[in-house]
C-alpha cells in the first residue's frame, strides 16, 4: 500500500514512448542515445536495452558511474567536462568501451590532453541558440582550433558535433518548435560542409518529438520523452495521455470553503518547477486515481483542478466542489508534474503500476 | 578535494545561529523545539544537543524515523497527519518517549483514536494568516470538537496549539515581520482564554529572527535559521554573513563576450528557488571561495553577479569583467542558496571547512 508520497510510473506509457523515439530513430536511420537524466534509473534503462538500445547519454560522472554499474558500456556524458573530475573519467575510460565527452575550450582540452590515461571519444558542443554552453556554429577558427588539439592528442577523438537547442522549450506550437528544428539543421549543414566526417547529434525532446526530418543528423540523444510532463504538454511536443509519472499524493485536509485540498506532495517531490497555465502559475495538475486498484493507471487531469502552491512537504490543490466532495482524508490524489526530470531526481524510485512494487 | 557539486557548511556561522537562537529562547523562557527539517543531518543535530536541545520538530513520519535513530526521544511531526502512515506512527510512538502530531480534522483523529496503539501528544494546528493549514483561530467551535475528541481518546494527550505563520515570507522588512508577529501574539492570545493550560508554539524563522517578544509563547520550533539563506536576508531575517551554507560549483566554462560563467551547480543542486533581487530573478549569488583553502570560508556576494538561470545541471552565472579575469575553468565559484531547506534536501549531505570532510 501506498502511505507517503510516491512517484507512479506507468510502465505501458512509458514504453510506447521509448518505442515511438526508437521508430523514428530508426525510420531516419539515426543512432539512437537517449539521454538518462531523466529518468536515473537502471530497471527503465532496461526497457531502452530490449528496443536495441546500446549507446545512451547522462549529463554528469555520477550518472555515468550508475550506469557503468548496471552494464552500460558506450556512455557520453553531455555537460561540458569538468577537469576537476579527471580521476573519475579515468577509471570510466578504464572500464567503458566507449566514454564520449563534451569538450568546447582549449583550457579543458590541455588539461585532458595531460592527463588522460586512456582513449576517450569527444564531441565539440554547439551552440545553436539556447545561449547556454558551446560554441557557436560561425566560430570556425575556434572550431578548427580545438579539433587539432583533439587530433594532436593520442588519447582523444573527435566524433563531431553535439547541439542541445534548448531555447525550443520557449516553442508554444509545433510551427514554432520546427522553425528551432529547421535553423538548427541548416546551422549544423553549413559546419558539415567544414568537417563532412563529423557526426552531428541532437538532443532535445520537442524537436525530436515533433520533427520527421532529420536531414544531416546522425544521432539523437533527447530524455524528457520517456516520461513527458506537462512542461513538454504546454510545448505541444506531447499530449497529456503521454506522461508517464505522476506523484501520489496522500490528502490530509480539506478546506471546501478555500475550495482547497491539502496533500503530502511539495517541493521536495515535485520541485518548485511552474509554468503559467490557462492563465496561471500551477506547480501541477491533479488527476483521478482508482484509490483500491492503483494499476488502472489515471485518467486526463481533473477540470477546474490545479496545484496553486507547495511548500517544503505541502501541496494546495485548488479545486471544485466535485472533488472536494468525492475526496475523503487518507486518499491518494495523483499529480502530472511540470517538469518530470526534476520530479524524479527528488523521488529517487518509481512505483511500477504493473509490478505493484517500487522499482529504481 | 572537492570535485563535483558539493554543499560547504561553515560550522562556525552555523553554531552562531543556534547559539543565537538557543540563547533567545532561554531568555524568554521558552522551550527551544528547533525544526530540523533543514539540516536534515544527524551531525548537525548533534551541535544543537550541545545546546541544550531535547525536543525537536520535523515534517516528516521519514524524517522522524531518522531522527529517531540518531537517538533524539522527543519529536512533534509538524504536518497534518497522514493516515495512511499509522504503522509507521505505531512503531515510532512504540520507540519514542514522546511523539507529538498535528491534527485538525475530525475524520483523522477518529482514525487516530481506533488505530492507535501507543500514547503520543496532540497539537491541534492554527492558521494565524498563512492560509494553508490548520483551523482560524475564530473557528472555536470546530477547535471545541477536537479537543473534545482527543480528551476522549485514551491513546491520545492534547498538548495546545501550533502556528506557523508563513505569510511572514512576504515581509520585506522588520517592520513587516512585526506585525505578522503581534498578529500571531494577539490571536494566539484570544485562544488561549479559553484553554488557559494549552501551550502555544510558534515556529517561522522570520519572526523568531527579528521578534524579541514572545509575551504568551511557550514553544519556539523555526528551522531555517540554522543555515538562513538569500531568502531570509531579503525577508531581513539575517545578513548574508549569516548564511551558512554555499554550494561549491566547478567552473566548466567562460563567456567573456556574454558576460557568463557556466558551472556545474544546476537545478538539482540548488532547486528552482528563485527571489527578485535588485530588480532581477535569481537563483543564487556566487561568492569567491579561497579554492586551495576552503576552510576560510568565503566572504560578501561578488558584486555584480548573480545566477541568471539554471537548468538540470547547468548554472549560468552572469557576472562582470573582474570576475572573468579572475575565474579560471576547473576553479570553484561559491553560491549562496535562494532557499537552503531545498538546496540542502537536494544535496543530502554537507562539506564541513572546519573538519574538511563530508558529514551527514
Amino acid at each position: 500500500m501506498i502511505t507517503s508520497p510516491t512517484l507512479l510510473l506507468d510502465e505501458k506509457k512509458c514504453r510506447k514512448n521509448i518505442q515511438r523515439m526508437a521508430l523514428k530513430a530508426r525510420r531516419n536511420g539515426l543512432s539512437f542515445k537517449p539521454h538518462f537524466k531523466t529518468h536515473q534509473s537502471a530497471a527503465v534503462g532496461e526497457w531502452f536495452r530490449e528496443e536495441g538500445v546500446e549507446a545512451i547519454t547522462v549529463s554528469s560522472v555520477t550518472m555515468a558511474q550508475y550506469f557503468a554499474n548496471s552494464g552500460w558500456q558506450d556512455i557520453t556524458i553531455a555537460f561540458p567536462v569538468n577537469i576537476r573530475e579527471i580521476k573519475a573519467i579515468n577509471d570510466l575510460a578504464a572500464t567503458l568501451d566507449t566514454l564520449s565527452l563534451f569538450v568546447y575550450n582549449a583550457s579543458a582540452l590541455h588539461h585532458l590532453k595531460q592527463h588522460l590515461k586512456y582513449q576517450i571519444k569527444v564531441y565539440i558542443e554547439i551552440d545553436t541558440g539556447a545561449n547556454r554552453s558551446g560554441l557557436k556554429p560561425v566560430q570556425l577558427e575556434e572550431i578548427a582550433t580545438q579539433k587539432s588539439l583533439i587530433d594532436e592528442s593520442e588519447k582523444m577523438t573527435f566524433v563531431g558535433f553535439y547541439s542541445h537547442p534548448g531555447h525550443s522549450y520557449a516553442a508554444r506550437s509545433r510551427e514554432e518548435i520546427m522553425e528551432v528544428h529547421h535553423d538548427l539543421l541548416s546551422k549544423m549543414d553549413q559546419l558539415r560542409q567544414h568537417y563532412p566526417k563529423a557526426k552531428i547529434c541532437m538532443g532535445d525532446t520537442p524537436c525530436c518529438s515533433v520533427a520527421e526530418d532529420f536531414k544531416g543528423i546522425d544521432e539523437l540523444s533527447p530524455g524528457n520523452f520517456v516520461f513527458y510532463d506537462l512542461m513538454q504538454r504546454q510545448i505541444t511536443a506531447c499530449t497529456t495521455e503521454d506522461i508517464a509519472v505522476a506523484l501520489a499524493a496522500p490528502v490530509t485536509a480539506k478546506y471546501p470553503e478555500r475550495g482547497e485540498i491539502i496533500v503530502h506532495g511539495g517541493a521536495v517531490h515535485l520541485s518548485k518547477e511552474t509554468i503559467e497555465w490557462r492563465g496561471k502559475q500551477i506547480f501541477g495538475l491533479p488527476v483521478t486515481l482508482h484509490n483500491d486498484e492503483l494499476k488502472k493507471g489515471w485518467a486526463e487531469p481533473i477540470p477546474g483542478a490545479w496545484v496553486k502552491a507547495v511548500s517544503q512537504e505541502h501541496g494546495v490543490v485548488k479545486c471544485g466542489q466535485e472533488l472536494l466532495d468525492e475526496t475523503q482524508i487518507g486518499d491518494i490524489v495523483g499529480i502530472l508534474p511540470i517538469h518530470s526530470c526534476l520530479t524524479a531526481n527528488l523521488m529517487g524510485s518509481y512505483y511500477s503500476l504493473s509490478d505493484e512494487r517500487l522499482i529504481k
